[in-house]
């Protein structure tokens, strides 16, 4: 492909996505395919000859499209959002034709350079406590994922609980060798039992264990200071050594918020426990300053973590991680052979993100945030965090309007509603019919909506957060469901 | 920014994209800023107001690309290229549009399907033993880089060997537990003292020890199977665990490969032993048959890894690893929260490829690599891989014509060179010289090389992968070099 065939399939390619977007709301959200589709379509062994970008295209369009769930369309109401915009789209294109993996500033100065410079942007946007901007001890890193951001901040956390824990009390070499390998197999990691997996997964990564605290209704499913106590409490009566917690803004399942002051406070007299705070998705909110609030007491947390690639319009990955103290990450993570050597960095003067992460290589993320950022101001991403929270809150009201068939399971945030189908017929469970509507609507595919246990109640979790989410579109996917609950119920 | 905005927008930057490349070689080849540049170029806050596209483009060209440092250019000779082509960048593109974490098969089937289908393409190519197809007990998975291949097969090793080697031989959960807790702290990774430092990387984060195993000239560098058995010997001599070894297809400093057939024989006795071959660069060559001989003994090894984002015209990230085992990488790695099933999934009909790897979250990668794998077909990657290798090979002959100057320190392989500048003086050595020769030229930014050191000689590397590069600019640039080390060879 030569750069004039290149510039031709380019626009072609653009002209497609414009049609896509257009067309979004009237394609079949969730994919009409079955396992094994693809295999059928294409052959066994690569192409030996170069093909025509005609034909690819061709290809793509009969064989790969169909196979996409659309997460940007109006009746994706499952999981979390996972925003893209034109803006991102547009720093995708160029982070591709620059390609560089820049583990060094020297790979490539502006990427290092624009990252730390956005990442501070949206720390004050969000309004982050200080600690967290590069001219403090701390600063931002973009990782591809929350689920990295917990897995690199709980391998800081332990190698600083070895060392200032654990080896400190030691004086020679080999007695601090062999307490760090005796503590190894105790150490353990808090995160409530509503938290996101990603803390558990990490877990099993660094090689410790993993405890679920157990939150309550009472406390709209919250993690607790009290709770924090007890579970710590009881980990060192079993001769475990607590070393990281994992606080949520924002759980997966309701969007509960855990009562960051007092978990501070409980974690007082404990400062070798790292404390990072989960805001992939509602973290977005934060750029309003209504929102804020919520941020109280996270100035005695060690890290932060949102993802702009959920709510804020940036294309999947960039999850936006900020710590207190870029010397743990960097003495955990941070290995230098001659070969990463660079003048420039060995002065000291420059980041090197490869020490603030788990992989050597990164891509230009830094670009399509800047994009974003421009194209849309401060005012632009706050138009779109209010417009789809007013929408979340029409499609709330639609719900609780019909409590005749519906019950709400926990108070709606962040644009979620969670609710149950409630039954109309003795010897069926609320439980059972939710499950058989949530399983018909996605069968359907009408829309797209995740279903979950919360403290035994199996719900349906409804939440848009998509640029092209209308509420006209909102009132259908709330008739099409009352519908489909009203149907079962009879049934 | 509306549909027809984006379309306006983007074809200019289709169109600064065909300039950047038509211009590529005649830009300086390292960006010619000072640490701290951007940060004086850009307001300290994001902007509150929405800003038009023309002046987002005008900046962007004003001071981001200024602040790169050109990978394609012909005149970049450092590291190990990381290549990107037409094709590749239509992939990023539409993948941003159509962004998805896919982490289920249900998210967006054709983002797995479509992966699993070109890594099996790619292995067949490559030639590698059917244990690493998708239709044995193993397949390939997608990684964002060769670093976070080593720490997913890491994790995965220590656990399948905390299980099998020592858990299996206790009876109780109290005994299996505590045997645990105390091996923990005892496991060692090996890799040759060659070895990219990822795999110590990885130790770190896995929290195990490493050993590099020293290598020697008379080898070639490569780590053999009486080295593997002697340091096997020594660290349970000493009470570790040997658990995980790395062995190279191409090292980083020297492109030195490993005796894999003896290693094989080495480890017989040691099952539990994971043996993972690391081929991030030189892997490449496979697709072309004249290279395959090198993966002889490779069917004794657990994991394969290679990055299709150095050498293979795929932008960076498309890390292409393989397993043996994929139950070795799920029993590792599977967290199952009700969010995150589908009956789909549950069935186990189909790949959640959230299972493989580190994050939850994944990009699109597969489009790619697909559209690479048809437009240049495999005989235009050949054609590629040949295309450079001659232009390596030339420059590798123009160093050897003037052993007055220079000294070859090891042998040329896969298109790499790594040489020293022989002194003219007495009382200079040949390390001071080739830093003063390495330091200029990287100074003067004319082209880009990597200083690095082997077994204690200071080395300049050259190495080219560039679909850009030519045998014209290579020959410029060993005059360049010629000049230089000329120069400073009379001061």
């Amino acid at each position: 492909m030569d750069p004039e065939e290149y510039r031709r399939a380019a626009y072609a390619s653009v002209d497609y996505i414009v049609d896509y977007f257009k067309t979004i709301a009237e394609r079949q959200v969730v994919a009409d395919v079955e396992p094994g589709y693809l295999r059928q379509l294409l052959p066994s062994e690569m192409p030996q000859e170069p093909e025509r970008w005609d034909d690819i295209q061709n290809d793509f369009d009969r064989h790969i499209v169909p196979g996409l769930t659309h997460w940007q369309s109006p009746n994706f109401l499952a999981w979390f959002p996972a925003n893209t915009s034109f803006p991102s789209i547009l720093g995708e294109l160029y982070s591709a034709a620059f390609s560089a993996p820049a583990f060094n500033w020297i790979c490539s100065p502006a990427v290092t350079e624009l990252e730390t410079i956005v990442l501070d942007w949206l720390a004050k946007q969000m309004g982050l406590p200080s600690q967290f901007l590069s001219d403090s001890e701390g600063g931002g890193v973009i990782q591809g994922s929350a689920s990295e951001a917990v897995v690199t901040t709980m391998v800081a956390a332990r190698d600083r609980y070895l060392r200032d824990a654990i080896a400190s009390k030691y004086s020679t070499e080999e007695e601090k060798e062999a307490a760090i390998a005796a503590a190894r197999g105790k150490l353990v990691a808090f995160a409530s039992d509503q938290t996101h997996s990603a803390t558990h997964k990490a877990a099993l990564i660094a090689g410790v264990k993993f405890v679920a605290i157990k939150t309550h209704p009472e406390e709209d499913y919250a993690l607790t200071g009290s709770a924090v106590t007890k579970a710590i409490q009881e980990a060192e009566e079993n001769g475990l050594l607590p070393f990281y917690l994992t606080a949520s803004l924002g759980t997966t399942a309701i969007c509960a918020v855990d009562k960051f002051i007092e978990i501070g406070v409980a974690t007082k007299e404990y400062p070798h426990i790292w404390k990072h705070v989960d805001a992939a998705y509602s973290g977005a909110a934060l750029v309003c300053p209504e929102f804020q609030h919520y941020l109280a007491g996270v100035e005695d947390f060690d890290s932060f973590d949102m993802n702009m690639h959920k709510w804020l319009l940036v294309n999947f990955d960039a999850s936006c991680l900020y710590v207190r103290k870029r010397k743990d990450l960097i003495d955990a993570l941070s290995v230098a052979p001659p070969y990463l050597r660079s003048s420039v960095s060995d002065s000291g003067l420059v980041i090197d993100y490869r020490d603030w992460q788990i992989p050597l290589g990164r891509r230009f993320r830094a670009l399509k945030i800047w994009f974003v950022m421009r194209t849309y101001g401060a005012k632009g991403m706050q138009e779109h965090i209010r417009k789809t929270l007013g929408i979340g809150a029409h499609f709330a009201k639609l719900i609780q309007s019909r409590h005749d068939v519906f019950s709400i399971a926990t108070p709606p945030r962040f644009g979620l509603t969670v609710f149950q189908v409630v039954p109309s017929k003795s010897g069926e469970t609320a439980n059972s019919l939710t499950k058989k509507v949530a399983d018909r609507i996605n069968d359907e595919k009408v829309l797209f909506v995740t279903a979950s246990t919360v403290d035994g109640l199996f719900c349906i979790r409804v939440v848009t957060g998509s640029p092209w989410a209308t509420e006209k579109a909102m009132t259908e996917a709330f008739e099409y469901i009352l519908k489909v609950s009203e149907e079962e119920r009879q049934t």
